[in-house]
């Protein structure tokens, strides 16, 4: 009963049209793993930080019983570092600079005792990286992967190459259209799925999330808030609620994979609603409950009889 | 029992990746008219053709039992024509012309037998023109309408008093970010009801909608469609099965009016399978069903408990 997060920890710089903050705990393997703390005490973390790391992050990440072992703490350069600034209604942003830093030489190593981790979370990070960490765990039960449009553009062999270890694939609805060459979602899930993953997420932001498993399709809602102060993470969060949610819940069925997007789902509409990962910090059970049930009663189809008279 | 549709009758010229077409019936009230009268034998139609109008056209309506007393053919003047080209993912369109035609001049006159007309179905038209049939129904039960970017920019004011007089109102998520000046739509939502419509439905395109009603938010997912010919008519398609399935329902409870989105958006589901109305002519009742189906499996959320163990 263990998951393994793979992807990077980062130092955050982010603008939003609700206020600014520089050098906020960030990166995909960070948020997948406040998420997935939340279905699991087993979580494990795999990336590497710079000797400008925060001790209070450090402590963050330990108050959350989050596994730590696999952090590389890298003396030698400073934390890869990203900033963005987010537009007027929250649905784009641009990057305004990336430093790799640590990043660059990242070689990631698998501690013994994570080789067991029986699903394995590989966040946004060079397919070759994600490979890398794949090639040190022992028959994981479950491979989540999520990847970027820079990944599909600039390393499209070596991505193939990491999709075909991949169970799920968690990406969104331009990077499926791209992956796939195909603007039709039902057709680019199809391409997809034939690159590898059986299971297929596409995440449309605000608009939700559709799930592709055997031959059904899901559209799960997105949680309407009033109140968005940072998108940063939302994608990772959701994937380390789903995550979350199959360990726990143990089969593979396509209603363990629809409740876990819908899980996923709730984590998400949390991580927007404070900059970086402070909601994700300070979460209650009950809120998740609560959030849950609201994600049933918003998608919730009233019963339907043959109602017309033709 | 009846349902007044109200807005252009048109002839339109259509480019899609996947094929054109030249003079395809079109405009908002043949839009709503096709998709309502699969739920009343009662669809009276309120515009204006032009001496172009051709024979077979006509026929398809009363064909469909589409009541057209109260559509003028104008002698003096050329039917409303509309050319447009969608883009490569069918998501966004360019229109080529306008040509309003008979349009310019036309002061709708609604047949004293269409008066006590129980829904109102406003198609997008200019707003002055939508009150102008407006004071001439007899208190309607339920009063519809849609509007499009173009009026929320030219005729504000004019929109605003129409607003007024109107009880559902259903327009994209574009169109609500400009009307209510605010790039969130739950709080775009809470300013667009102030000005009116105690009913609102915020239209995604691929993404689905959301209804707001009383304190309840609904999302309803869109079909995900592998083959779309032409997305042209749909919104009005939704406008269409929305209103004649509250019609036949009777009730106005939110469980009516979630109910009437799932058969809107069945019905515009199926208008974008092929060109024009073509789809809406041929529709069969088991169909119609059978959609509605889908939607309940693509949406529902399997049971959840407590499923976490922190």
């Amino acid at each position: 009963m263990s998951i393994l997060a793979v992807g990077t920890v980062a130092l955050d710089s982010i603008e939003t049209p609700f206020g600014a903050e520089e050098n906020v705990l960030g990166g995909s393997a960070t948020y997948i793993a406040f998420a997935a703390r939340y279905f699991t005490r087993n979580v494990r973390l795999v990336g590497v930080v710079g000797y400008d790391f925060p001790d209070e992050y450090l402590t963050l990440f330990r108050e959350a019983g989050i596994d730590l072992q696999g952090l590389e703490i890298d003396p030698n350069g400073s934390t890869f570092a990203w900033s963005g600034r987010y537009h007027y209604d929250l649905n784009e942003r641009d990057t305004l600079a990336t430093h790799l830093n640590v990043l660059q030489s990242f070689d990631p190593i698998v501690p013994e005792a994570y080789r067991d981790s029986r699903i394995v979370c590989l966040g946004n990070l060079d397919p070759s990286i994600q490979r890398k960490v794949l090639e040190q765990v022992n028959e994981p039960d479950l491979v989540v992967c999520d990847t970027m449009n820079y990944w599909i553009e600039n390393t499209p062999d070596s991505l193939r190459e990491t999709l075909r270890l991949v169970d799920c694939l968690i990406i969104n609805d331009a990077e499926a259209r791209e992956l796939a060459g195909e603007p039709n979602l039902v057709r680019a899930a199809r391409t997809i799925r034939a690159m590898g993953p059986d299971i297929l997420i596409i995440k449309k932001g605000e608009h939700g999330a559709l799930l592709f498993c055997e031959d059904q399709i899901f559209s799960a809602p997105a949680y309407p808030l009033e109140d968005i102060q940072d998108p940063t993470g939302a994608g990772d969060t959701f994937a380390g609620g789903f995550a979350g949610c199959l360990l726990h819940n143990g089969n593979r069925s396509p209603e363990a994979f629809k409740r876990a997007v819908i899980f996923g789902s709730a984590m998400a509409s949390f991580c927007v609603e404070r900059f970086g990962p402070q909601r994700m910090v300070e979460l209650k059970e009950s809120e998740i409950h609560s959030r849950v049930e609201s994600f049933r009663e918003l998608s919730a189809i009233p019963s339907v009889s043959p109602i017309y008279s033709v």
